[in-house]
């Protein structure tokens, strides 16, 4: 792998930095805010959907803003409170405002005993409900007989917010990358998607030519995609060609593949490809750990092409969906990192073509100045990769299923079959 | 396993008790006997198929009787009685009353060296022949100079009986349960199935709801399955979606399974998967070690869907086809058992249905109190397989197909997939 | 394996012995003397193409002819002889006369530092150029400063010189046998592989009766069989449904096998087969490693069925291409071995037949003295084979496909289903 751009991958840290305050939600204006940020480095187009539309099984609901959450103490004492981690108030909590006993606020009390310094990431979208979060090794101090309960949170009618950007390519074959801006303070899980998202998109704004046309698409998480399914659906069946949920992205371990749910997709079969070469030991899930957006993009009767290449996968690192999923458990090069193996994806996609020999038989490698002239022992790897390419060029395989044929990187045979092209060997076929 | 219902395995265990001694073959009046018996259980229909019938490449043999034979020595003592166990005698001997010197009397007897105390079960269907059947240690004993020899046999223009059962369900199709009626006293090979079949029988007609019909053989093996397939071919061919040979059933063994030659029925998918997670070591054989009724249920033109559960498999237990296979080698609890075995691959298949998807993306489960509130790091077994339920079910594959794929067991599947019919969530497509 | 006719091999050697001091290129005399001897022992067509005629992407090029070639010291002593061996010079070298400083000639010299007592066999047959090679240890005694040197040679415009023979059968299915011409003094490739090829040609033409039609093809490697696929393409894209090229089959080493492009043609399955029972560890080579003959016959738009059974594959012997592959290193019983590996493969392609079985069910063995009149616990390993033979002959599959399900020889199935046939149990689909 090439060493990671040092300004890039600082740049892209900085941009999780700036994000990571904010108190995201699956509505409301951290969702906007949010956006507005992403929207400086990439052209999004915000889409705003109201409260109670219909989209499939599922209504959007109400939007839902806070500004101030505490539990105080009998001396007034903040004890717990939002301004100090947005983590500290479950999410979508109704405003309330009272003194409850120790043992009523109890019940609304989330903690880890088994993570006793870490606050936990709770929700309650679609059920009223209020609570707070707090270390476990916290809890045990709240020895007040009642405490005040405050929480300045509004639900009401609103919309929900999401954004995306299409970048035309010669085809109107479409890669999907979806993430999702729904989590508040937490860094991997999840900033480290919409950051790698936004760069990939800033990646391939700069070029000149793509082949392929691609769709980003920044949401929050389960209602989101549900939204933007019901509404590009039809299109989206059509046109994408393979897809990613970008998530998970930031932290410092090895990848991992969660596969689409008809698992033998190009989305399935590029990530495969460039893992073997990249990372032989890379973990692959299969669908049924299926956990985020993919979900949504394979499910019965939408069926597309979309798996998730992430670094250690939700759910299996001990800080995920917990305060200790800091700032300092994601890394630039991590983030960068990532970008790069998204791009490789990406790079295999854009060549992946399929090829046909203009010729029958061997061609005279040797009047192109493609031979040695001299045939003696050696017989050089390269010309193996030339020649067996050729053979295998006939019209109907293409070059990844060749590369895992032949045990190389796509990327190498790419060199090879640019190289015959432009000596009039091979012709594309598609 | 459930525990086997004690008084129905003592019931299962006493009719095999009763049907022990009769002298059955494969015509004669000993299955006619038999038959009546389970007649007394489940409505049992009886056809005779006349000798001389031309059955495929068969023709029906005479019908066989015997009510008396014995070798009796130089004294008058019987040293070889048919009265003591009818194994003694070779089936379908013909009529013989004379005096045979030793040496001629040898050239008609068998016995099985390495299993000194044993009674070989030998039969000469299809070619005109007499002889006795002993115990190799008392086979020395015969040092007579010559001994009178009585087989009081008729061989004669008759029938070849058999008798079916057809339980219908709300479906045409079928599901074949085929036995065999023609062993003499032998326990396991073959009381085992006529008793477990009939069992089966009693259990299905109690039950309200059928969703597939059920068609009961019982047959002499071989001439018998030939014959009704003689009548039956077409309409076998046209409904029967699996079928099982229930033979060797009886001891106290593990289950093993037998494929049906096309190896991928739905007979074969619904035994290897109850198996898989009843007896996950259970042995599987290839329908290339078939011997019994299968063979004719599977041959070229025919080609139906039939495979065999049993315990241990006919030739692979050192009592087959011995006085060995008594009643001491069978065992009330194995009967219940292996009736359990096949009630829970027929319930498998009464339940495997195929399933759609009623909405587009992941339903709201949370709506209909599918769904914790509160969503935690906790992200419980069972609503993980209500997900990855609905998102398998796309009209195309079956429950068996998904719970392999899910590596579960499909009872549980089936539960799961009844609750989330029951809300809507899910229709029934076949 | 039978032990090999003694005679035959002897003479096979003899042949070989009598090819080798000839001096064969791509065209020239020694291809004709070497088809003339050929044709000594097979009535082959000889075929000459002009040079300068176009095929597929090539030229047949000018012909070569060479009647001395020598380097002489200061003292006029042949240093570098052409007589004593023909690999000294290098095949195509265009006509030279001259005197060289000891430093020019180095630059015409090819000699192999690792394997200092060999010959290396080099060719320029595509670029003008002219050079000597010898054993790397002589090469340091050339001290003189100049050297004379003479290579009596022409490139002129003539002909490319092949010969194929077709020996019909009942079919116009083909099997192509190819092999290649054009190595000089080089025993094991090639000339074991045209040696191999006359005696199988030989073989065949003394049978009375052939199912199948058989193409021999002796060319020169490369541009031989390209100017062959492009004279008779279409008709071998019509007729061949499977070939060999003949080579590297002389030395005493194990058998392996390249298979063909497609890799699951009939080709590949006779011979895995043949192997499997004979040589259970041959190594088994994919198409990516092929470098002769077969990479014209498979390459895009030809795709013929057509692999290469060799002993030790080109490249993969240190002998190879050098003056060590000699007389020495072939043996006769290694030649009659490969002809007897090869018939094997012919002979179970003209058997491999797909029959139907003519009855529903098991025929009736017994009336046909097919089965053990008395039943008993024997069941015969044969008995067996036929019983499943029957099983499995549904007119689909062919005996080389129930012979691998089986685990047993085609040759053995062969015998039953003769016997089944002239019992009229099975009938020929195909």
């Amino acid at each position: 792998m090439t060493t990671p751009d040092m300004t890039r991958s600082k740049a892209m840290y900085a941009l999780l930095e700036r994000l990571f305050p904010i108190c995201r939600s699956i509505t409301g204006n951290g969702v906007r805010q949010t956006l507005t940020i992403l929207g400086e480095c990439i052209p999004l187009e915000t889409h705003e959907v109201p409260s109670g539309t219909q989209v499939f099984d599922w209504t959007v609901p109400p939007e839902w803003n806070i500004h101030d959450a505490y539990v105080a103490d009998a001396c007034g004492n903040r004890v717990i409170d939002f301004q100090k981690n947005n983590l500290h108030v479950v999410g979508y909590s109704i405003p309330i405002n009272g003194r409850f006993s120790r043992e009523e606020l109890d019940e609304h009390l989330y903690s880890l005993p088994e993570q006793p310094s870490a606050i936990p990431y709770v929700t309650s979208y679609y059920k009223a409900h209020w609570g707070f979060c707090l270390p476990h090794c916290e809890r045990g101090r709240l020895t007040d007989p009642w405490y005040d309960v405050v929480i300045d949170s509004t639900l009401a009618p609103g919309s929900l917010t999401y954004a995306d950007l299409v970048i035309p390519g010669e085809s109107e074959e479409e890669i999907l990358i979806s993430t999702y801006v729904c989590h508040p303070s937490l860094a991997n899980n999840e900033l480290s998607g919409p950051v790698v998202a936004t760069y990939l998109a800033m990646a391939l704004l700069r070029r000149e030519r793509r082949r392929f046309t691609y769709r980003f698409v920044f949401v929050p998480e389960t209602i989101g995609s549900i939204t933007y399914l019901s509404r590009y659906k039809d299109h989206l069946k059509k046109h994408v060609v393979a897809g990613f949920v970008v998530t998970c992205v930031g932290d410092n371990a090895k990848f991992c593949y969660l596969k689409s749910r008809a698992g033998e997709t190009l989305a399935d079969r590029i990530v495969l490809h460039v893992l073997k070469h990249a990372e032989p030991d890379a973990l692959i899930f299969e669908f049924t750990e299926s956990g985020s957006d993919e979900r949504q993009y394979c499910s019965p009767g939408i069926n597309l092409p979309v798996g998730s290449l992430m670094r250690t996968k939700y759910g299996c690192f001990p800080e995920y969906h917990t305060s200790l999923d800091n700032l300092e458990f994601v890394s630039a090069e991590a983030l960068a990192g990532s970008l790069e193996m998204y791009l490789r994806c990406v790079d295999g996609l854009e060549r992946n073509h399929v090829y046909r020999s203009r010729t029958y038989g061997d061609p005279q490698l040797g009047k192109r100045g493609l031979y040695p002239s001299i045939s003696s022992k050696e017989f050089a790897e390269s010309l193996r990769l030339m020649i067996n390419l050729i053979a295998y060029c006939d019209g109907t395989h293409d070059l990844l299923w060749i590369a895992d044929k032949f045990g190389v990187p796509l990327a190498r045979l790419v060199e090879v079959a640019d190289l015959l092209t432009s000596h009039e060997l091979l012709e594309r076929v598609s």
